[in-house]
Parts: C-alpha cells; sequence; structure tokens
C-alpha cells in the first residue's frame, strides 16, 4: 500500500503504528528520524524501522506517508524542517493528543502547503514509553479521531485512514475544535483532577497518615496522576481555552454539592451520585459494544 | 477462640469475616441476624452461618462477639435493639465506614454499656454485594481500624483486634476523629470528585459525543462512581465536617490550578503535576510492601 513510510520519532506511539502497518504488510519500507541516535538504533534492533534516516532531506525523498509521533509542542519545528523536501505526493499526519493548536503550528509552518497535513490522533498509549514499549497490538479496536481539514484532497484523508484502519483501529471523524472540547472534557480534565488531589494530599502536614490509609479506589482515581508532567503541561497548555472551560463547570459542580453537603440534603446529594452511576453504567456498556474489533480492521 | 459468633447483616462484609473467621477454626458456632429472610437463608446455603437466629433476643443469648455489618444509618438502631438482651461478656463491633457517627450513635443506643462496643473499619470491599460477594480472603492483608473508646476494656479492644487478626487483616488504631479526617481526604473525596465529573459530563448537551471518546483512563478514574449511591450518600453525611473541610481545600486547589492555566503559567503547572506523580509513586512503592500478609495472621 505505502512504499515508503516516514516516522519522525520511534517512541510507543510511532513505533506501535510501524509495527503495526509492516504486519499488516501495508509498507515496503520504514524509515525512522528523531533527535536520540540510541532511541533511533534501538528502534532498528527491535525491527521497528527498516532503516533509520541521516538527514530529514534523505527521509523525505520519495516518502508516500509521514507520521510525525513527538510531542505536541515539536510539531511546528519538524513540518518546518521537512518542508523544504516536501514532494507533492506526500502525505502527512500527526497524533498529538490535542488539534486546534498542531492546525495552527501547521498552518505556520506549511503555509499554502498545509493541504498535505492530516491532522489526527490516536486514541490508545500505555503506561510506558519509548521504543521498547512499542508493541504490534497497540491500536487493535482502538479509536483513531482525524480532524480534516478545508484544504485536504479526500483521497489524502482516506490515506491516512486506510494506513490506521490496517493498523486495526477505527476511524472517526471530528473537528479541530470538537476534537478539543471533547478531549477536554474526558481526558485533560481528569488528568488535572487526579493530580490536583494528589498534590494536596501530600501537601498536607500529615500526609505520610493520610497515604498509610489510601486504597484501591483511591489508586483507581489517581492511576492517570502517574503519567508524565511534562507531557501534561503541554497538552494542558496547548489546549487551554477547552480546559479552562471544562474546569470552570466542574468547580461550578463542586460549589453545588459543597452547598447541598453543607444543608445535609441527601435527596440532592444521591440524586447526583445515583445520575453518575447510571450513566456510568450505560456508558460500561456501550464501550464493550464499540471496542470490539471492526469488521474492516486488518488481520 | 469464640464459642458464639453473631453477625448483623450477613452481606459481603459480614459474610466475609464470618467465612475467613470459620476457616480460622475461630469460632464454633456463627449465628446470623438479618432483616430479609431470603438474604439470610442464602447465608445458610452458603455456609456463612451455622444458624439464623428468629429473635435478637434468641441471637444475642451466650455471645462473644457481635458484628454489626449494616448500613451504617442503622447502628443506633441495631444496638438499641440488642441492649435489651446484651450480657455481660459480650462484645460488639462494627464495620461502619464513619467513625465519630457511629461512636455518637452507639452511645446514645447504650448508654453506660458503651465500653463494651469497640468501634471498628474494615478497608476492604469488592465491587459486588450480598451474601454470595462474600470471599473467605476478603482481609487477608487489608488493614482493620479500630477506634477505640476510653470506656473499653482493654481485653476487649484485644478480642475484637485477634478476631481480625484471624482473618489475615493488620490491626491499625485511630481516634474517630483521625479515623474520619483520613478517610474524608483518601476516599470519601475522591468517591464524590467521581460522581461529580460523571455527572457533571451526563448532564452536557453533547454528553453522548463525550462518552464516545473517553477511555481507559477516564474508566478507572472514575470506576469508584459505580459504587451505590445511597450508601456514599449516607457516607458523606455521617462524616459532613471532615468532608466539606477536605472539599474546601480541594475546591481552592482547583483554583490555583485554574489561576496557573489562564496565564499559561507552565512552570507552575508542571510543578503540581510533578510533585503528584512523584509522591503517587512513593505511595506505590510503599503499599506494595504494606499489603504483603502481616507475619502474626493466621494461615
Amino acid at each position: 500500500m505505502f512504499d515508503k513510510l516516514v516516522i519522525f520519532g520511534a517512541g510507543l506511539i510511532g513505533g506501535s503504528f510501524a509495527l503495526a502497518i509492516k504486519h499488516a504488510g501495508a509498507a515496503r519500507s520504514v524509515v525512522g528520524v528523531g533527535r536520540s541516535p540510541e532511541a533511533m538504533a534501538r528502534s532498528l534492533e527491535l525491527g521497528i524501522v527498516d532503516a533509520v534516516a541521516d538527514s530529514v532531506a534523505g527521509a523525505m525523498r520519495g516518502a508516500d506517508l509521514v507520521l510525525i509521533a513527538a510531542p505536541v509542542a515539536q510539531t511546528g519545528r519538524i513540518l518546518a524542517s521537512l518542508l523544504p523536501f516536501l514532494e507533492v505526493g506526500t502525505v502527512l499526519t500527526d497524533a498529538g493528543s490535542t488539534k486546534s493548536d498542531v492546525v495552527a503550528a501547521a498552518r505556520a509552518a506549511l503555509g499554502d502547503k498545509v493541504g498535505q497535513f492530516v491532522p489526527g490522533h490516536p486514541i490508545a498509549g500505555r503506561e510506558s514509553n519509548g521504543p521498547d514499549a512499542a508493541i504490534v497490538d497497540l491500536y487493535r479496536g482502538k479509536k483513531v479521531v482525524l480532524t480534516p481539514l478545508a484544504e485536504n484532497a479526500t483521497h489524502d484523508v482516506e490515506r491516512v485512514a486506510a494506513a490506521w484502519r490496517a493498523c486495526g483501529a477505527v476511524i472517526h471523524m471530528l473537528t479541530p475544535r470538537e476534537h478539543d472540547k471533547v478531549f477536554a472534557a474526558v481526558s485533560h480534565l481528569p488528568h488535572l483532577l487526579a493530580y490536583a488531589l494528589v498534590d494536596d494530599i501530600a501537601n498536607k502536614p500529615h500526609a505520610g497518615l493520610l497515604f498509610q490509609y489510601a486504597a484501591s479506589g483511591f489508586r483507581d482515581f489517581t492511576r492517570i496522576a502517574g503519567s508524565s508532567p511534562e507531557m501534561w503541561r503541554d497538552i494542558s497548555l496547548a489546549n487551554q481555552g477547552a480546559l479552562l472551560e471544562e474546569l470552570d463547570g466542574y468547580i461550578a459542580q463542586l460549589n453545588a454539592l459543597r452547598a447541598m453537603l453543607a444543608q445535609a440534603d441527601g435527596q440532592g446529594i444521591e440524586a447526583v451520585y445515583a445520575n453518575a452511576r447510571h450513566a456510568r453504567e450505560k456508558w460500561i456498556n456501550a464501550i464493550e459494544l464499540a471496542e470490539a474489533p471492526a469488521p474492516d480492521s486488518a488481520e
């Protein structure tokens, strides 16, 4: 399907993409580009890439598809660095967790070539990072959100979608703004809340006593506070507007619950708790269906 | 060790206690008392209890140890109902998630016999409830917090502790006030926060879209919002004072983070996130040691 696939940053996200594409027989060769010679050598050793490019120019020569799988804040710089070598038939895409800022960076970096860039976000991850964390089935049955631009050619969007489908993923389409609003609510805000709780407790004078009695509920609630602080700082800032809006809504919700608790309004508290449990049950049932492998996924 | 153990409410908590005590050979007979004849019949069928009492008077006759494992709000009523039949040598205890309110209810119900009541709280649970959820190793390696009263005789406290140790649990001692402050922070507040987030999202006009993209991080963060709304309403109200204090601290923390985000203060945000990750890592390492079976547990 692809003669030459290029991956900028062959860590967990890019490496798993490369492994899956190769496993599906959908790329003749995979070339890696990255700033860490050690990580690149390891990617080669693990068979994630077939070759490591020694220059961006060399990497881009004859490239069909280029995936940028580096920290979101670097997307603009990487796009600017490859622009001088961007050929007409090459399609660019990314794997960043935020999209409005990536689109703005792409417009700034690529100018009238921005139509060759199809923004994307695979909804998958693991606790660990780097080439050794890459696995062939990271995307199997998972969602990939594409947020195409008005400038994108339909067949370019379709090529990116086909690559992700070859990895076993299910394609969804949103606008960049919708994407950022959705992930502010269901991902970025929960991360902020979990970090905030653990930090709050850790700063109390009796923190040691508190942690001693934290149990499995606390462990699950705060699992996402084990994520990379640098990465989540970048995501929080990149999605500042939508995240502020969600945070304000949540603070208002907590103030309402606080008032109910202060008034010992058991009925009001139970209504919130019961609505939450009900909505969560409905959601769990729905994802159990949705996360089954898609009928069109490669095997 | 015990001739006659009595359990009020043989669901998950009481049933698992009975199974573990019998497995350890620490009770000659276990008698169940409860309001639901079906649940009681099922407890008998499952071998959790050896007999179902047909009256509180009958249950209390010759009882060594009585565990109240019913919803916290019922503790006062149950203690009042057994008081007329309370013999001198009987020790009473409970398994409620809050302690200051239980102690107040016990003082009101038992009067000058309150010294026979040793308040307790096993830190263990499962998603499911009822006699069928009871398992023999629910308490193995888990903490049980006792919050003894000034009126308790040392040997009575020791008898309750010995019963829990026979179940494989590790005994901790706190005052009722300390207990409630600790669990407001590490358990009651996280439950309220998880319920609040799911309810907040469920009430948005685009809730369907949002839930469609919620992934494993959201699932873990909100797992505790799958708990019983009635039980957590009761716990929230029972621990109102301490929970309000923790909630206020958390809302202040969110307002501080909101200000950092509005100012795009990446350094400030990263400091909170990094401190949280660091504290959580330290805690995870510590519990992995602490949750190993205690050297004095029965096997």
